[in-house]
């Protein structure tokens, strides 16, 4: 198949990786450096321009939610009857929202899969990044039969597990928690202890790989994440006040040496272990 | 050498695992459970008294923080002339004040091996753990140089890298910001997020690597993190007002749609990624 990738940072270099060799990978990017970068490795066979969709099987959008909706419009304008349309976006209200009444919305289907890294741009692309990892398709009764079932056959060999969840509203409220709240926790920080390592030096040499761990998100581009965060901020905001409120209580019952209340609080949160498994 | 290990969690089990092939091992655990664990994972020889610790070269003190002061003071007090003590506890100023004026001081070496997983027992012991991690030494001019060689020497298989802080206060005033402060926030994110979970089921099928990553530390025993942050509480609390007070700001810019100052934080927050190299 033809397949062409809008956006060819580490989602839409990593998808090229993973079509390259069974399909014809056409990529389409606003950023000259991105363009030479997804050539030289090798990602897409051709640079082309927007119009192009036209003759394609597959279009994939993997640029920033706040790009997405008016682009996805466009591309729905320029595709042939039979061209699937997919994005790749961490938010999803607002992009389905933009095309509800796009009489093409029936090619579109809305995907967030749930895999990432911390790093962004075409290098960033790695094989296996979406290997055992979600796929959530939101407001699949919207989209054709046919569409979901030509998705399916393509992202098969990727081996992804797929969850449908119809209200793209639900979507955004939860991921807020568990994705969108993760990467706010860890950039304010990393914030955190940039600002006192200014005063106290080498106060790195002391991190270890807990920190590491913790602070990882805070290496995400802004470019990606400034917007997603604006998008989805209703949700944030509400996850965001009750992360606030929570360490807030944590405070006051280390302010008061409540050793019986921060043990049981750290025993109940240990849950989280059984949870991940 | 003789080397006692008191407290055989992780971290004492750990150093069983390393020193275990050239020198014999004996444990001391009030815990019956994790003195048979122990000795059936062969992380020690022979499970000991208190008191025989007067026949030891090494004695390793690896118990909560709580316990560890007045321990580490009754096995100075037990000890003969030559034995070598030193403990591997999270926080060290009260630790070091406990034994200030002890008359066997000098036999002992205050250490923090910044190393560790999230998880706790003889059976959470492995092998490397200790690999080219940073082990740092307070207050070493209070310990006898004879002792410092000898913990260097018996150290050296490990492959750790020595950084000496003179004081106990400072250690524990930066290893509330990039270690303590890590923990609060992974524990009250998972906090969280398990109570928004109640209402919405499923909501960790949504959860990729990014949340698992930040809210790993979330799993630590609270056998060994409460006492830490009780007794760091004064740092901790200081470190933790200012990553509240980050988390409020940008709740703000948030609320704004302030694109360029959220974006510029981001930014600016990457550059943790040099820091981490």
């Amino acid at each position: 198949m033809k397949i062409a990738i809008i956006g060819l940072g580490l989602i839409g270099g990593s998808l090229a990786l993973e079509f390259r060799e069974n399909h014809q990978i056409f990529g389409i990017d606003n950023n000259t450096e991105h363009q030479k970068q997804a050539l030289e490795l090798g990602l897409v066979k051709e640079i082309i321009s927007l119009e192009k969709v036209t003759i394609m099987d597959v279009v994939i959008i993997a640029v920033p939610v706040d790009v997405s909706p008016q682009l996805t419009h466009k591309v729905l304008d320029l595709i042939n009857d039979k061209t699937l349309v997919f994005d790749v976006g961490s938010t999803k209200e607002v992009v389905c929202n933009a095309i509800k009444n796009h009489p093409k919305r029936k090619n579109f289907i809305a995907t967030h899969p749930i895999a990432g890294t911390e790093f962004s741009g075409p290098e960033a692309a790695i094989k296996n990044l979406f290997k055992n990892k979600v796929t959530i398709i939101c407001e699949q009764d919207l989209s054709d039969r046919e569409q979901l079932k030509k998705f399916n056959e393509l992202i098969n060999p990727l081996q992804m597990e797929l969850v449908y969840m119809n209200s793209s509203k639900q979507h955004d409220k939860h991921i807020a928690y568990v994705s969108h709240l993760s990467h706010i926790s860890s950039f304010m920080l990393g914030k955190t202890v940039l600002e006192i390592e200014k005063e106290e030096k080498n106060i790195f040499n002391m991190a270890g790989s807990g920190f590491a761990s913790t602070v990882r998100l805070a290496k995400s581009s802004p470019k990606t994440w400034t917007p997603i965060f604006l998008e989805n901020k209703e949700h944030i905001i509400k996850s965001l006040d009750e992360y606030i409120s929570n360490l807030q209580m944590f405070r006051t019952l280390l302010e008061n040496d409540s050793k019986t209340e921060i043990h049981n609080i750290i025993k109940e949160t240990n849950h989280i272990k059984e949870i991940l498994k």
